[in-house]
């Protein structure tokens, strides 16, 4: 009943929607309930017979999910009536059986190594958008290697770039935090299993051989310690997939400014029925870079929460975990729908050289008035070459005039620098310095780090 | 597909979920499309021959939400899909009419016109609610004026206090919230009507004349000027919001620490199903407390979103208007779902007077500390009289005695204070001072607000 | 020793930098002492002769700040260590006046009823650079009130309007946020007078009264309860500056970007020393609009925080008082700040109207597009007109001709619209409908809501 | 002039708060540009010549701070004016080596890679803080490893733990975090050396080997590209913090309501000057855990902060990278100062082992429900055996006897479980489970981490 699905619905990543569905999250738990019960009868601590039954009843579409939601929050958690649920349906097919569901762990076990299962899920599903992300930054890294556009500082034309710069900058960031969120993912891949307090005490003798049996069945890490109130780990995914969509989000900014209609110098791919309007019908809107700035404006907050839930109270708090119910997945949905999101977007990216290189004629030469005033310092020091310029720049602004010009007649420019030598410089054109081995740099260490980050 | 209504559920407001339903949104956008028509047909700028079919095709279950949502995303806003989806469904009924849907709107003049009529139905509920808070808090305070407890500063026993102060305290801040949310819903019952950059150019010459004509129909005020771009009411609903929630977290925590298993000076009302635990049957858990505290742990976060989305680029933004979206019903039922259950937390609440007695004995009357700090500064100043009770504590402490029998037997203090006027103080129990006068004062503030506010 | 100095002191607001002092502070706090044995002088519960000696210690001067800094935090709030202090100067000029020091306070009526001052003092400031936006953004609209520029929606063009226009939307903005952070300081100008945990006890029977005469000193009002644990007030202040400085940030948004390169529609005042760079001799940066943009950025978390710190347990909590104390002045300085160096950039900003009219051209005409499609959705129909005139719109754009031509071209245009009135729309030029008319309103309720708060 | 000094003195870590001050910034400012000459006159880009004068000018105490920070914001940020002093020095010196300050690099490289510096200086000082905490909580695990005490879940009595269980698992959590901090600084110590736009065209041909050799000279290591416009460092940098601050928020909220009165479990080293109050004698406030829990209850707003500031527009942002130059130094000083904090209050800490068991007792027994639930499970199942012992539970809450006692008297029990079995049960005492083994694992995990993380 949420106003959620309307909005969201289109740029929400549907593999990672699939997999924090409330089906598959009731299915994550039935299986925890399903392993600690293999594991307790591989054990001999519950009788073999009763595995029939439960691994029958645990299957999500065998649960009312509407009922269970409406006794969860009354009950406190969503264990508490899943597992009624299940131990009804067990009885109703073996009553014997049903006397070992659930048999010696906590609500918190099944809630918190569910999530586990469903975070190892949807871990490599956001991975392979980021390196989607990466492998189309690291395209148009190559493609345009050459391709001079203005670089803006201050929202102001600053110094030539090229756009092959500007992507490797992208892929640079991106080939960062893909090993971040696959760091973090795979430190949350660890089994709960602690009882009401974590001392397994109600697990019997055999606790720690029961937790080694059943994470390895869940494919999961058992940790030296239950983690049950101490949620540094989900806090730390939420700090990397903040960081992950902060940065997705600083390449759909950079996107959105250089498709301005005076800017020109990227457009979104054109698609039926995207980015139109219901009144202005010349209309292509960036609707893929916004809805990742979207999600980097959302996801911070969500973070800031995950990081307020950390002090838990004593050995399960009253609100801590209990805000991470929502958040988490919200924050999840968030980082994948932008990553999947970018990733279309970059690759379906109409990148327009000419409108680049024409841009940077839009200053009367003054995109070139760094390489000038260093020229000139060689020959007069950086503090006075620095000043001569500016008042150039001053002066071709005023007039209208090319910086160039203006130099040219400039009495004290000609005394320090050989006009030939100013003829040279700017017949070079624009400087870009080391903007070529630095995309190499970037595309070979997106190469390596691709094969060591699966 | 989410997982929220597993888990929230239940305390979710269902009377804020079903106005924030994604029906409900639905509706009231058709119904501002309605208006807008109904406007001009009056003012004779379409026919009212095109008002039949658009009032029938106007009915949210005409429309395919979970499409309008797929398409919604793609568009960019919900309006585009919408307008598209009415337009067909008027026009089989009577192709004419179509030609005049949506006339000379933009779609963000549909979206946030849909949500001031939202928050127009959402705000009283909220509003019934605190004051379903008020008049339990105002309650206990009445019926507990005189019940003595210990006050508590730092999670440490201060000064006595009484429950109905407590209560008064709760209350006071109640109605402070309630007035300011109130406040803040109703500056947001405002039309959006500006066309597609706020000059409501494609209006005609008539167009402010629509504006009154749609927002008399809709029981909304016309602003001075389109909000398109300005979200200040909105983010300032959101800081209401946010620290309404904060106020009801305040009083929820004060419930859990009272109903600690060594404080016990009040529970939760028990009920079938309510707070039970998987593991632990003597358990009984402050569940409504804890629901509480997990909505004011999580609305921050919101409410930052909101303000970081308030500068929004030009005459529409490319994230901050697309954040709200999600997040001001994430807060909205936060807020509804967390005034409901206080209100009936504090409605059923079980005051144990005897344990609150019980505790202010638990520290060998250093809860009297201050009184009698004071009789004694009275005679020999504070500072000194403060250096001279600390020690008594001390000693008191640390062999486990009455601080009356440490003073009593501390030569110092018998030449400053009269061994009889030493055991009146101690005879008249604690001193609560003003506690009586304070809870009257709020209850009368209480009566006279709750006439002003509805 | 903080690094705050460098970055911050050229945009801090200095009147209010100087009222967040240290000194400040300290004063404000030995103004409440002093004003509280004034009260209980006047009252005859302190003899009168304790105040020549209270008065001459009780100037922050007298006290060693760096000391008290030092011990604050030690003893876990200033006023402790203050008191002390306060009390061995009172004592080195009258022993028994020092007696009297403090009587029957506790450490949080000081520090809060100080805050109440300082926020008297600082509320008139910021309202009055609030003002200066205000009167700064009404020059604006009333000079440009007729000078078109592009709307722009999705950081595309749109349709036309006038830069008055936009000025006016940024006036009603800042009429509102002024008026809603003149009520959030005004609420704050209460006493804090309870006592250890707000009975009052300590100060005897007549503490009510004592309450009044020290408030009336201090031109404060007397709350009907004691708010020490109840920070809805402060919260409430925070989120009325978190929307202000969110709507000064989205002011400053625009500005840096119609100043960007390639719009050019407006420029910062040019100041020696202000917006150059360190290589780049022509840059001129929006400094101004940086350090608004900037401090919009950051106030949200602090307002989350003070949200946050809500839930205060019971009479005196361990964390969220405590938090308040730095936050609340980083944000009242944000919000000063930002507001001073808006009303600077408004008050000089250099307006463009040439280079606005020049990039209404900049899209072979389409920003016309919804006036034509208008026109022929008054013959054919909104959904057709709609799609005839985006289809164009992308035939202008791939053929790089004039939307105009286009559709003089069309045969199906020509059936349905009369190419005499094609060319009347079009020789109107650009339609911003009630442009003028909004500018009005805005301005005459800005001159409205001037008189009725201060 | 901020009030910052006041409030945080004594809390804050002294060391971290020296290399955050304005001389600690400015000296790795001067630094970098120290590192850059030298850099250039090994190649032969700069004459040697030029060092001399640059190396005496270069130090911070030569500037005038608070000059140079009125003008940093003025200008757009602190290397403008700061350069410009250097060279003015410089010149003094030798009037042809101020030509070669700051030959080739733009404010950002400075700043960035002063902040690099100041990073690696800040890195081992929280590192060893936190090395404090950890061995401290070693120390508590090992020594309590079998004192007995209440678990609580929800704020109630669940099943018992020990002391030296809780220690541990603060430990583990403090192993994580400490790890994540130190990789996080670790991915910081890079040097910023890009010029105007990151090309590095103004630092000539060899602009790479300057890097190289600039960033040899400050033991920083180079990354493939500039990051100027790239903060994921910076920003995970700060959720690390974030993380660290909110795990010792948790371990100071365990240790403030253990402290509570009514639990009285622990209790913070007494000391002259500390946690006491104004007004109340008796109180031994938990203060170092509420400047703890203050710092965590501020951290996560800090985080979010420069999450939202990742998004910076193109090559050089307006805001965010404005916004982290306090922030950034407001989270360090937190968490710094709360790993301090924690370290002497968990060295300091009195354990108070006879309450634990003393508490233990105070429910009837219940906090041995679980047990005795498990021991009948194995007899009737798990959900009969729940409902049974919650029913005795029950009764033995209403009548107010041992819940033993009820057992032993239950027709149904006793028919399920032999008599002298639940004798048995109960002489055994309370069942803790693994955890001593898990105890052990957290100490031989926490020996191994502290020699991979110095």
């Amino acid at each position: 009943v949420s106003s959620r699905a309307l909005h969201a619905a289109a740029f929400e990543d549907p593999e990672t929607a699939q997999h924090l569905s409330d089906a598959a999250r009731v299915q994550a738990m039935l299986d925890c309930e399903v392993a600690l019960a293999e594991a307790q009868a591989a054990l001999g601590i519950v009788p073999q017979s009763c595995l029939a039954a439960l691994r029958r009843a645990a299957r999500a579409e065998e649960h009312d999910l509407a009922s269970l939601g409406r006794q969860a929050t009354e009950a406190g958690n969503l264990a508490i009536p899943l597992v009624r649920s299940l131990t009804q349906r067990v009885a109703a097919l073996d009553p014997d059986a049903a006397r070992y569901v659930h048999w010696g762990a906590t609500s918190q076990d099944i809630v918190d190594s569910a999530l586990a299962l469903q975070l190892r899920k949807i871990g490599p599903v956001i991975l392979r958008h980021l390196r989607r992300c990466g492998d189309a930054a690291a395209g148009h890294a190559r493609t345009h290697v050459d391709a001079i556009m203005p670089g803006r500082t201050w929202l102001q034309h600053a110094a030539p770039i090229t756009f092959g710069l500007k992507a490797a900058g992208w892929l640079d960031a991106l080939a960062r935090v893909r090993v971040r969120v696959a760091e973090a993912f795979a430190a949350c891949a660890v089994l709960q299993l602690g009882g009401a307090t974590g001392t397994l005490a109600a697990l019997g003798p055999r606790a720690l051989e029961v937790a080694e049996a059943m994470a390895a069945r869940l494919g999961l890490a058992v940790p030296d310690l239950p983690w049950h109130a101490h949620r540094d780990r989900v806090a730390d995914l939420a700090g990397a997939l903040g960081v992950a969509t902060g940065t997705l989000g600083k390449i759909a900014h950079d996107l959105a400014l250089l498709a301005q209609t005076e800017v020109g110098e990227v457009l979104e791919a054109a698609r039926e029925g995207r980015g139109g309007s219901s009144t202005l019908p010349h209309k292509r809107n960036p609707v893929a870079a916004s809805s990742i700035a979207t999600a980097a404006l959302r996801a911070p907050g969500l973070v800031a929460t995950l990081l307020h839930a950390l002090p838990q109270e004593h050995e399960r708090g009253i609100a801590g975990w209990q805000a991470e119910w929502e958040t988490l997945p919200d924050l999840l949905a968030l980082g994948a729908g932008a990553a999947r999101t970018l990733a279309e977007a970059l690759e379906g990216l109409e990148v327009r050289t000419d409108r680049m290189r024409e841009n940077l004629g839009a200053t009367h030469g003054m995109i070139h008035a760094e390489a000038l005033a260093m020229r000139l310092a060689e020959r007069i020091g950086k503090a006075e070459a620095h000043a001569r310029v500016e008042a150039a720049c001053r002066k071709a602004l005023r007039d209208g005039t090319e910086l160039l010009e203006v130099l040219r007649q400039d009495p004290e420019t000609r005394l320090a620098l050989d006009p030939a030598e100013l003829e040279r410089t700017l017949a070079a054109g624009p400087d870009v310095g080391m903007a070529r081995t630095l995309v190499e740099r970037a595309l070979a260490r997106w190469k390596t780090s691709g094969d060591a980050h699966g």
